[in-house]
Protein backbone atom coordinates (compact mmCIF):
# COMPACT_ATOMS: atom_id res chain seq x y z
CA UNK A 1 0.00 0.00 0.00
CA UNK A 2 1.10 3.41 -1.00
CA UNK A 3 0.35 6.26 1.28
CA UNK A 4 2.04 9.33 -0.46
CA UNK A 5 0.75 11.67 1.91
CA UNK A 6 2.01 10.15 4.78
CA UNK A 7 5.35 9.93 3.63
CA UNK A 8 6.60 13.86 4.29
CA UNK A 9 9.11 15.33 1.84
CA UNK A 10 12.69 15.60 3.85
CA UNK A 11 13.00 19.34 5.12
CA UNK A 12 15.77 21.15 5.08
CA UNK A 13 18.52 18.97 6.24
CA UNK A 14 21.18 18.28 3.98
CA UNK A 15 21.39 14.45 2.37
CA UNK A 16 25.14 13.55 1.91
CA UNK A 17 26.29 13.93 -1.73
CA UNK A 18 25.85 10.56 -3.51
CA UNK A 19 24.06 8.53 -1.26
CA UNK A 20 20.86 8.75 -3.31
CA UNK A 21 20.77 6.52 -6.54
CA UNK A 22 18.66 7.82 -9.58
CA UNK A 23 14.91 7.70 -8.94
CA UNK A 24 15.19 7.20 -4.70
CA UNK A 25 14.33 9.96 -2.84
CA UNK A 26 14.24 10.65 0.79
CA UNK A 27 10.90 10.79 3.49
CA UNK A 28 10.89 11.50 7.30
CA UNK A 29 9.51 9.16 9.33
CA UNK A 30 8.13 11.57 12.29
CA UNK A 31 10.14 9.45 14.80
CA UNK A 32 13.48 10.78 16.40
CA UNK A 33 13.51 12.69 13.09
CA UNK A 34 14.77 9.27 11.15
CA UNK A 35 14.67 9.38 7.68
CA UNK A 36 13.86 6.52 4.69
CA UNK A 37 15.37 6.11 1.06
CA UNK A 38 12.86 4.99 -0.96
CA UNK A 39 12.25 4.66 -4.62
CA UNK A 40 8.72 4.82 -5.55
CA UNK A 41 8.88 3.05 -8.89
CA UNK A 42 10.21 -0.28 -6.65
CA UNK A 43 8.17 -0.20 -3.28
CA UNK A 44 7.09 2.88 -0.51
CA UNK A 45 5.95 1.66 2.65
CA UNK A 46 2.37 1.16 3.62
CA UNK A 47 0.35 2.18 6.70
CA UNK A 48 0.52 -1.78 7.56
CA UNK A 49 4.38 -1.20 8.25
CA UNK A 50 3.41 1.70 10.66
CA UNK A 51 0.96 -0.28 12.17
CA UNK A 52 2.97 -3.56 12.88
CA UNK A 53 5.59 -1.62 14.21
CA UNK A 54 2.96 0.16 16.71
CA UNK A 55 1.60 -3.12 17.44
CA UNK A 56 5.06 -4.97 18.29
CA UNK A 57 6.46 -1.95 19.97
CA UNK A 58 3.69 -2.78 23.03
CA UNK A 59 5.47 -5.72 22.81
CA UNK A 60 9.54 -5.64 22.89
CA UNK A 61 11.40 -5.39 26.37
CA UNK A 62 14.19 -3.15 27.08
CA UNK A 63 17.34 -5.11 25.74
CA UNK A 64 15.58 -6.76 23.78
CA UNK A 65 17.90 -8.74 20.26
CA UNK A 66 14.94 -7.88 17.49
CA UNK A 67 14.78 -9.31 14.01
CA UNK A 68 12.68 -8.52 10.83
CA UNK A 69 12.16 -11.09 8.27
CA UNK A 70 12.07 -9.65 4.50
CA UNK A 71 12.63 -6.08 5.78
CA UNK A 72 12.74 -4.44 2.44
CA UNK A 73 13.74 -0.89 2.73
CA UNK A 74 14.40 -1.40 6.63
CA UNK A 75 11.14 0.51 7.83
CA UNK A 76 10.50 -1.65 10.61
CA UNK A 77 13.87 -1.77 12.23
CA UNK A 78 13.80 1.94 11.45
CA UNK A 79 10.39 2.60 13.27
CA UNK A 80 11.08 0.05 16.16
CA UNK A 81 14.41 1.78 16.84
CA UNK A 82 12.24 5.13 17.65
CA UNK A 83 9.63 3.30 19.39
CA UNK A 84 11.38 0.88 21.73
CA UNK A 85 14.59 0.47 23.99
CA UNK A 86 15.47 -2.89 21.65
CA UNK A 87 19.06 -3.78 22.10
CA UNK A 88 19.75 -4.88 18.30
CA UNK A 89 17.67 -5.00 15.32
CA UNK A 90 18.20 -7.25 12.24
CA UNK A 91 16.68 -7.10 9.03
CA UNK A 92 16.74 -9.45 6.48
CA UNK A 93 16.07 -9.04 2.87
CA UNK A 94 16.41 -10.86 0.31
CA UNK A 95 16.57 -8.46 -3.10
CA UNK A 96 20.11 -6.84 -2.72
CA UNK A 97 18.86 -3.36 -4.07
CA UNK A 98 16.81 -3.26 -1.45
CA UNK A 99 18.85 -4.35 1.52
CA UNK A 100 21.27 -1.44 -0.17
CA UNK A 101 18.72 1.39 0.25
CA UNK A 102 18.14 0.07 3.74
CA UNK A 103 21.68 0.15 5.05
CA UNK A 104 21.86 3.32 3.44
CA UNK A 105 18.79 4.57 5.01
CA UNK A 106 20.23 3.11 8.35
CA UNK A 107 23.89 5.39 7.84
CA UNK A 108 21.89 8.13 6.78
CA UNK A 109 20.27 8.08 10.39
CA UNK A 110 23.64 7.30 12.20
CA UNK A 111 22.37 4.18 13.57
CA UNK A 112 24.70 1.10 12.24
CA UNK A 113 25.43 0.79 16.26
CA UNK A 114 21.96 -1.35 17.23
CA UNK A 115 21.04 -1.84 13.48
CA UNK A 116 22.19 -3.97 10.77
CA UNK A 117 20.82 -5.33 7.31
CA UNK A 118 21.71 -8.03 6.09
CA UNK A 119 20.67 -9.45 2.80
CA UNK A 120 19.53 -13.30 2.58
CA UNK A 121 16.75 -15.39 2.08
CA UNK A 122 14.36 -15.83 4.97
CA UNK A 123 13.77 -19.40 3.77
CA UNK A 124 17.28 -19.79 5.38
CA UNK A 125 17.35 -18.03 8.67
CA UNK A 126 17.27 -20.80 10.84
CA UNK A 127 20.80 -20.99 9.30
CA UNK A 128 21.84 -17.92 8.70
CA UNK A 129 21.07 -17.12 12.53
CA UNK A 130 21.74 -19.14 15.79
CA UNK A 131 18.68 -21.47 16.93
CA UNK A 132 16.88 -19.02 19.42
CA UNK A 133 18.77 -16.28 19.32
CA UNK A 134 16.46 -13.27 18.91
CA UNK A 135 13.64 -12.26 21.31
CA UNK A 136 11.31 -11.32 19.18
CA UNK A 137 10.86 -11.69 15.79
CA UNK A 138 8.20 -9.12 12.95
CA UNK A 139 7.13 -9.81 9.48
CA UNK A 140 5.40 -7.74 6.98
CA UNK A 141 4.61 -10.84 4.19
CA UNK A 142 3.45 -10.95 1.26
CA UNK A 143 -0.27 -11.69 1.40
CA UNK A 144 -1.30 -13.22 -1.62
CA UNK A 145 -1.10 -16.31 -2.56
CA UNK A 146 0.16 -17.73 -5.79
CA UNK A 147 0.58 -15.21 -8.52
CA UNK A 148 -2.40 -14.85 -10.47
CA UNK A 149 -3.17 -11.76 -12.68
CA UNK A 150 0.80 -10.56 -11.97
CA UNK A 151 2.62 -9.76 -15.31
CA UNK A 152 6.09 -9.02 -13.83
CA UNK A 153 6.61 -12.07 -11.38
CA UNK A 154 10.24 -10.69 -10.69
CA UNK A 155 9.05 -6.85 -9.62
CA UNK A 156 9.46 -5.35 -6.14
CA UNK A 157 6.09 -4.95 -5.76
CA UNK A 158 5.00 -8.29 -6.88
CA UNK A 159 7.64 -9.77 -4.51
CA UNK A 160 6.61 -7.77 -1.27
CA UNK A 161 2.40 -8.60 -2.35
CA UNK A 162 2.17 -12.00 -3.87
CA UNK A 163 4.09 -15.38 -2.20
CA UNK A 164 6.42 -15.36 -4.63
CA UNK A 165 10.07 -16.04 -2.73
CA UNK A 166 8.55 -17.79 0.41
CA UNK A 167 5.08 -18.83 1.66
CA UNK A 168 3.43 -17.70 4.92
CA UNK A 169 5.03 -21.46 6.33
CA UNK A 170 7.97 -20.46 5.63
CA UNK A 171 8.13 -17.84 7.78
CA UNK A 172 6.77 -19.10 10.44
CA UNK A 173 8.96 -22.14 9.99
CA UNK A 174 11.75 -19.62 10.36
CA UNK A 175 10.77 -17.77 12.78
CA UNK A 176 10.00 -20.76 14.87
CA UNK A 177 13.48 -21.73 14.69
CA UNK A 178 15.18 -18.44 15.25
CA UNK A 179 13.08 -17.32 18.45
CA UNK A 180 13.90 -17.75 21.66
CA UNK A 181 11.18 -19.83 23.88
CA UNK A 182 8.56 -16.98 25.75
CA UNK A 183 9.98 -14.86 22.56
CA UNK A 184 7.12 -13.34 20.47
CA UNK A 185 6.21 -12.99 16.91
CA UNK A 186 4.94 -10.15 15.38
CA UNK A 187 3.21 -9.94 11.86
CA UNK A 188 0.46 -8.17 10.19
CA UNK A 189 -1.69 -10.26 7.89
CA UNK A 190 -4.80 -9.90 5.83
CA UNK A 191 -8.03 -10.97 7.85
CA UNK A 192 -9.42 -13.10 4.48
CA UNK A 193 -6.24 -15.31 5.55
CA UNK A 194 -6.32 -15.25 9.44
CA UNK A 195 -7.81 -18.87 10.06
CA UNK A 196 -5.03 -20.69 8.02
CA UNK A 197 -2.44 -18.00 9.50
CA UNK A 198 -3.57 -19.18 13.08
CA UNK A 199 -3.31 -22.95 11.66
CA UNK A 200 0.10 -22.87 10.74
CA UNK A 201 1.39 -20.51 13.74
CA UNK A 202 0.03 -23.51 15.84
CA UNK A 203 1.67 -25.88 13.59
CA UNK A 204 5.10 -24.82 14.62
CA UNK A 205 4.32 -23.67 18.20
CA UNK A 206 3.52 -20.11 18.08
CA UNK A 207 0.83 -19.69 19.93
CA UNK A 208 -1.51 -16.96 19.15
CA UNK A 209 -1.98 -14.48 22.37
CA UNK A 210 -2.90 -11.08 20.90
CA UNK A 211 -4.80 -9.76 18.04
CA UNK A 212 -6.12 -6.56 16.51
CA UNK A 213 -8.78 -6.49 13.69
CA UNK A 214 -7.80 -2.99 11.68
CA UNK A 215 -11.23 -1.48 10.48
CA UNK A 216 -11.00 1.42 7.88
CA UNK A 217 -14.29 2.69 9.56
CA UNK A 218 -15.82 1.41 12.74
CA UNK A 219 -19.01 -0.08 10.60
CA UNK A 220 -16.64 -1.85 8.11
CA UNK A 221 -15.26 -4.81 7.57
CA UNK A 222 -11.59 -4.86 8.60
CA UNK A 223 -8.40 -4.82 6.00
CA UNK A 224 -5.82 -5.67 8.72
CA UNK A 225 -5.15 -8.30 11.12
CA UNK A 226 -2.56 -7.47 13.62
CA UNK A 227 -1.09 -10.87 15.03
CA UNK A 228 1.42 -11.58 17.99
CA UNK A 229 2.35 -15.53 18.66
CA UNK A 230 4.53 -16.25 21.73
CA UNK A 231 6.66 -19.66 20.88
CA UNK A 232 5.68 -22.31 23.27
CA UNK A 233 2.65 -20.35 24.47
CA UNK A 234 -0.48 -22.04 26.26
CA UNK A 235 -3.82 -21.36 24.23
CA UNK A 236 -5.39 -18.31 25.22
CA UNK A 237 -5.77 -15.01 22.75
CA UNK A 238 -6.33 -11.68 23.71
CA UNK A 239 -8.64 -10.13 21.22
CA UNK A 240 -8.05 -6.51 21.70
CA UNK A 241 -10.63 -3.43 20.43
CA UNK A 242 -10.70 -2.31 17.08
CA UNK A 243 -7.81 -0.06 15.26
CA UNK A 244 -10.04 2.32 13.59
CA UNK A 245 -8.18 4.34 10.96
CA UNK A 246 -10.63 6.79 9.92
CA UNK A 247 -12.81 8.93 12.42
CA UNK A 248 -14.55 10.47 8.96
CA UNK A 249 -13.68 10.59 4.95
CA UNK A 250 -10.06 11.72 5.31
CA UNK A 251 -9.53 11.87 8.81
CA UNK A 252 -7.45 9.65 10.98
CA UNK A 253 -8.71 8.69 14.19
CA UNK A 254 -6.39 9.74 17.13
CA UNK A 255 -4.94 7.03 17.46
CA UNK A 256 -3.34 6.47 13.86
CA UNK A 257 -2.22 10.10 14.18
CA UNK A 258 -0.28 8.49 17.21
CA UNK A 259 1.02 5.94 15.74
CA UNK A 260 2.41 7.82 12.91
CA UNK A 261 3.70 10.34 15.53
CA UNK A 262 1.84 13.49 14.09
CA UNK B 1 -25.75 -14.94 30.62
CA UNK B 2 -28.99 -13.69 32.45
CA UNK B 3 -30.28 -11.06 30.55
CA UNK B 4 -33.96 -10.48 32.33
CA UNK B 5 -34.67 -6.85 30.43
CA UNK B 6 -34.63 -8.49 27.32
CA UNK B 7 -37.40 -11.58 27.60
CA UNK B 8 -40.61 -9.60 28.50
CA UNK B 9 -43.32 -11.64 30.52
CA UNK B 10 -45.76 -13.19 28.60
CA UNK B 11 -48.58 -10.38 27.84
CA UNK B 12 -52.96 -11.34 28.06
CA UNK B 13 -52.30 -14.62 25.87
CA UNK B 14 -53.73 -17.65 28.29
CA UNK B 15 -50.75 -20.33 29.04
CA UNK B 16 -52.84 -23.92 29.18
CA UNK B 17 -53.62 -25.09 32.47
CA UNK B 18 -50.92 -27.43 33.83
CA UNK B 19 -48.30 -26.67 31.28
CA UNK B 20 -45.68 -24.79 33.65
CA UNK B 21 -44.12 -26.62 36.42
CA UNK B 22 -43.31 -24.87 39.59
CA UNK B 23 -40.67 -22.31 39.60
CA UNK B 24 -40.95 -22.04 35.80
CA UNK B 25 -42.04 -18.49 33.62
CA UNK B 26 -43.24 -18.16 30.21
CA UNK B 27 -41.38 -15.02 28.17
CA UNK B 28 -42.44 -13.42 24.65
CA UNK B 29 -39.57 -13.99 22.10
CA UNK B 30 -40.72 -10.84 19.92
CA UNK B 31 -40.45 -12.93 16.73
CA UNK B 32 -43.83 -14.13 15.44
CA UNK B 33 -45.41 -14.32 18.88
CA UNK B 34 -43.45 -17.13 20.00
CA UNK B 35 -42.97 -17.56 23.61
CA UNK B 36 -40.50 -20.02 25.92
CA UNK B 37 -41.03 -21.56 29.03
CA UNK B 38 -37.68 -20.80 30.84
CA UNK B 39 -37.35 -21.43 34.96
CA UNK B 40 -34.81 -18.81 36.09
CA UNK B 41 -33.58 -21.28 38.73
CA UNK B 42 -31.83 -23.22 36.20
CA UNK B 43 -31.20 -21.14 33.19
CA UNK B 44 -32.35 -18.14 31.06
CA UNK B 45 -31.54 -17.46 27.82
CA UNK B 46 -28.92 -14.89 27.00
CA UNK B 47 -28.05 -12.07 24.12
CA UNK B 48 -25.69 -15.11 22.82
CA UNK B 49 -28.39 -17.31 21.50
CA UNK B 50 -30.27 -14.54 20.31
CA UNK B 51 -26.81 -12.72 18.16
CA UNK B 52 -26.10 -16.59 17.06
CA UNK B 53 -29.89 -17.15 15.33
CA UNK B 54 -29.38 -13.61 13.43
CA UNK B 55 -26.25 -14.56 12.02
CA UNK B 56 -27.03 -18.22 11.19
CA UNK B 57 -30.16 -16.81 9.71
CA UNK B 58 -28.71 -15.22 7.31
CA UNK B 59 -26.72 -18.48 5.92
CA UNK B 60 -29.62 -20.44 5.96
CA UNK B 61 -31.77 -21.48 3.22
CA UNK B 62 -35.51 -22.37 2.61
CA UNK B 63 -36.13 -25.65 3.01
CA UNK B 64 -33.15 -26.69 5.20
CA UNK B 65 -32.65 -29.30 7.81
CA UNK B 66 -31.06 -27.72 10.85
CA UNK B 67 -29.77 -29.57 14.14
CA UNK B 68 -28.79 -27.22 16.98
CA UNK B 69 -26.30 -29.24 19.27
CA UNK B 70 -26.99 -28.61 23.18
CA UNK B 71 -30.43 -26.88 22.76
CA UNK B 72 -31.51 -26.25 26.27
CA UNK B 73 -34.75 -25.01 26.58
CA UNK B 74 -35.05 -24.70 22.77
CA UNK B 75 -34.25 -21.16 22.07
CA UNK B 76 -32.34 -21.45 18.67
CA UNK B 77 -35.09 -23.72 17.05
CA UNK B 78 -37.32 -21.03 18.41
CA UNK B 79 -36.09 -18.12 17.15
CA UNK B 80 -34.76 -19.84 13.67
CA UNK B 81 -38.07 -21.54 12.94
CA UNK B 82 -39.06 -17.31 13.31
CA UNK B 83 -36.32 -16.02 11.05
CA UNK B 84 -35.51 -18.69 8.64
CA UNK B 85 -37.80 -20.80 5.97
CA UNK B 86 -35.76 -23.96 7.17
CA UNK B 87 -37.89 -27.25 6.67
CA UNK B 88 -36.91 -28.82 9.80
CA UNK B 89 -35.12 -27.81 13.17
CA UNK B 90 -34.01 -30.29 15.41
CA UNK B 91 -32.69 -29.50 19.17
CA UNK B 92 -30.79 -32.11 20.54
CA UNK B 93 -30.27 -31.30 24.38
CA UNK B 94 -29.12 -33.72 27.20
CA UNK B 95 -30.49 -32.75 30.43
CA UNK B 96 -34.16 -34.49 30.59
CA UNK B 97 -35.71 -31.53 32.27
CA UNK B 98 -34.42 -28.65 30.02
CA UNK B 99 -35.02 -31.38 27.21
CA UNK B 100 -39.09 -30.98 28.47
CA UNK B 101 -39.24 -27.64 28.53
CA UNK B 102 -37.90 -26.92 25.36
CA UNK B 103 -40.74 -29.69 23.67
CA UNK B 104 -43.75 -28.15 25.74
CA UNK B 105 -42.40 -24.99 24.72
CA UNK B 106 -42.47 -26.21 20.75
CA UNK B 107 -46.13 -27.52 22.12
CA UNK B 108 -47.19 -24.28 23.39
CA UNK B 109 -46.09 -22.54 20.09
CA UNK B 110 -48.17 -24.89 18.15
CA UNK B 111 -44.45 -25.98 16.14
CA UNK B 112 -44.36 -29.83 16.68
CA UNK B 113 -44.96 -30.18 12.74
CA UNK B 114 -41.15 -28.61 12.27
CA UNK B 115 -39.54 -28.11 15.50
CA UNK B 116 -38.36 -31.24 16.67
CA UNK B 117 -36.28 -31.72 20.68
CA UNK B 118 -35.08 -34.75 21.25
CA UNK B 119 -33.09 -35.84 24.41
CA UNK B 120 -30.04 -37.44 24.09
CA UNK B 121 -25.95 -36.77 24.03
CA UNK B 122 -24.37 -34.43 21.25
CA UNK B 123 -21.35 -36.33 22.32
CA UNK B 124 -23.48 -39.14 19.99
CA UNK B 125 -25.12 -37.48 17.43
CA UNK B 126 -23.53 -38.93 14.85
CA UNK B 127 -25.16 -42.68 15.65
CA UNK B 128 -28.29 -40.65 16.81
CA UNK B 129 -28.70 -39.19 13.30
CA UNK B 130 -28.07 -39.94 10.14
CA UNK B 131 -24.23 -39.23 8.32
CA UNK B 132 -24.59 -35.73 6.40
CA UNK B 133 -28.14 -35.62 7.37
CA UNK B 134 -28.25 -31.77 8.02
CA UNK B 135 -27.71 -28.75 5.73
CA UNK B 136 -26.91 -26.72 9.27
CA UNK B 137 -25.54 -27.25 12.27
CA UNK B 138 -25.90 -24.75 15.31
CA UNK B 139 -24.19 -24.74 18.84
CA UNK B 140 -23.90 -22.19 21.63
CA UNK B 141 -21.40 -24.77 23.57
CA UNK B 142 -20.10 -23.85 26.85
CA UNK B 143 -17.45 -21.38 26.98
CA UNK B 144 -15.78 -21.96 29.95
CA UNK B 145 -12.55 -24.62 29.98
CA UNK B 146 -12.17 -27.26 32.99
CA UNK B 147 -14.42 -26.99 35.73
CA UNK B 148 -12.36 -24.86 38.43
CA UNK B 149 -14.40 -22.62 41.33
CA UNK B 150 -17.17 -24.58 40.25
CA UNK B 151 -19.24 -25.91 43.53
CA UNK B 152 -22.34 -27.65 41.64
CA UNK B 153 -20.56 -29.39 39.11
CA UNK B 154 -24.38 -30.74 38.06
CA UNK B 155 -26.33 -27.87 37.75
CA UNK B 156 -27.43 -26.68 34.79
CA UNK B 157 -26.04 -23.36 34.65
CA UNK B 158 -22.43 -25.29 35.21
CA UNK B 159 -23.25 -27.84 32.58
CA UNK B 160 -24.11 -24.90 30.47
CA UNK B 161 -20.89 -22.50 31.09
CA UNK B 162 -18.08 -25.16 31.28
CA UNK B 163 -17.09 -28.31 29.61
CA UNK B 164 -18.00 -30.78 32.13
CA UNK B 165 -20.76 -33.27 29.67
CA UNK B 166 -18.63 -32.48 26.31
CA UNK B 167 -15.68 -29.99 24.93
CA UNK B 168 -15.26 -28.20 22.05
CA UNK B 169 -13.71 -31.16 20.01
CA UNK B 170 -16.78 -32.87 21.04
CA UNK B 171 -18.69 -30.59 19.39
CA UNK B 172 -17.06 -30.24 16.10
CA UNK B 173 -15.84 -33.93 16.15
CA UNK B 174 -19.84 -34.61 15.74
CA UNK B 175 -21.00 -31.85 13.15
CA UNK B 176 -18.88 -32.94 10.95
CA UNK B 177 -20.39 -36.49 10.94
CA UNK B 178 -23.78 -34.68 10.75
CA UNK B 179 -23.59 -32.08 8.45
CA UNK B 180 -23.71 -32.85 4.60
CA UNK B 181 -20.47 -31.91 2.40
CA UNK B 182 -21.15 -28.05 1.72
CA UNK B 183 -23.37 -27.52 5.00
CA UNK B 184 -22.45 -24.99 7.46
CA UNK B 185 -21.92 -24.59 11.08
CA UNK B 186 -22.33 -21.66 13.24
CA UNK B 187 -21.32 -21.10 16.77
CA UNK B 188 -21.08 -18.49 18.86
CA UNK B 189 -17.65 -18.68 21.77
CA UNK B 190 -15.12 -16.62 23.49
CA UNK B 191 -12.52 -14.42 21.60
CA UNK B 192 -10.03 -16.05 24.15
CA UNK B 193 -10.34 -19.26 22.08
CA UNK B 194 -10.73 -18.20 18.85
CA UNK B 195 -7.40 -20.21 17.92
CA UNK B 196 -7.79 -23.34 19.38
CA UNK B 197 -11.38 -23.13 17.72
CA UNK B 198 -10.07 -22.40 14.61
CA UNK B 199 -7.75 -25.06 14.98
CA UNK B 200 -10.39 -27.50 15.87
CA UNK B 201 -12.67 -26.80 12.92
CA UNK B 202 -10.03 -27.25 10.21
CA UNK B 203 -8.90 -30.51 12.04
CA UNK B 204 -12.22 -32.09 11.22
CA UNK B 205 -12.71 -30.13 7.36
CA UNK B 206 -14.87 -27.37 8.85
CA UNK B 207 -13.24 -24.41 7.37
CA UNK B 208 -13.94 -21.49 9.09
CA UNK B 209 -15.40 -19.12 6.45
CA UNK B 210 -17.23 -16.29 7.78
CA UNK B 211 -16.41 -14.25 11.22
CA UNK B 212 -18.23 -11.67 13.58
CA UNK B 213 -16.69 -10.15 16.41
CA UNK B 214 -19.29 -8.83 19.19
CA UNK B 215 -17.96 -5.62 20.99
CA UNK B 216 -20.42 -4.06 24.08
CA UNK B 217 -19.02 -0.57 22.76
CA UNK B 218 -17.26 -0.36 19.47
CA UNK B 219 -13.81 1.07 21.66
CA UNK B 220 -13.77 -2.03 23.90
CA UNK B 221 -12.81 -5.64 23.54
CA UNK B 222 -14.73 -8.10 21.96
CA UNK B 223 -16.67 -10.66 24.31
CA UNK B 224 -17.98 -12.64 21.88
CA UNK B 225 -17.32 -14.23 18.51
CA UNK B 226 -19.84 -15.75 15.76
CA UNK B 227 -18.11 -18.30 13.49
CA UNK B 228 -19.46 -20.03 10.25
CA UNK B 229 -17.88 -23.16 9.21
CA UNK B 230 -18.28 -24.68 5.85
CA UNK B 231 -18.15 -28.88 5.95
CA UNK B 232 -15.03 -29.31 2.65
CA UNK B 233 -15.21 -25.30 2.08
CA UNK B 234 -12.02 -23.89 0.56
CA UNK B 235 -9.53 -21.49 3.42
CA UNK B 236 -10.91 -17.80 2.71
CA UNK B 237 -12.26 -16.27 5.57
CA UNK B 238 -14.95 -13.65 5.27
CA UNK B 239 -14.57 -11.02 8.28
CA UNK B 240 -17.65 -8.75 8.80
CA UNK B 241 -17.66 -5.37 10.40
CA UNK B 242 -18.25 -5.73 14.20
CA UNK B 243 -21.33 -6.36 15.84
CA UNK B 244 -21.53 -3.75 18.78
CA UNK B 245 -23.95 -3.62 21.05
CA UNK B 246 -24.40 -0.74 22.95
CA UNK B 247 -24.41 2.80 21.22
CA UNK B 248 -23.82 4.71 24.41
CA UNK B 249 -24.24 2.93 28.52
CA UNK B 250 -27.89 1.39 28.23
CA UNK B 251 -28.54 1.93 25.05
CA UNK B 252 -28.83 -0.61 22.22
CA UNK B 253 -27.68 0.05 19.00
CA UNK B 254 -30.38 -0.46 15.96
CA UNK B 255 -28.88 -3.62 14.62
CA UNK B 256 -29.16 -5.29 18.31
CA UNK B 257 -32.75 -3.67 18.13
CA UNK B 258 -33.55 -5.56 15.09
CA UNK B 259 -32.06 -9.09 16.04
CA UNK B 260 -34.19 -8.83 19.04
CA UNK B 261 -36.82 -7.89 17.16
CA UNK B 262 -37.65 -4.81 18.78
Amino acid sequence: MTEDRLQAKAGPDPVPEGLLKPGERVDELLRNGYRIIQDPARFCFGMDAVLLSGFAAEGIRSGAKVLDLGTGTGIIPLLLRGKTRASRLTGLEIQPESADMAARSVALNGLEDSVSIIQGDLKEAGSLFPAASFDAVTCNPPYMIGRHGLLNEQGPKAIARHEILCTFEDVASQTAKVLAPGGSFFLVHRPFRLAEIMGVLMKYRLEPKRMRLVYPFWDREPNMVLLQAVRGGNPRLKVERPLVIYREPGVYTEEIREIYGY
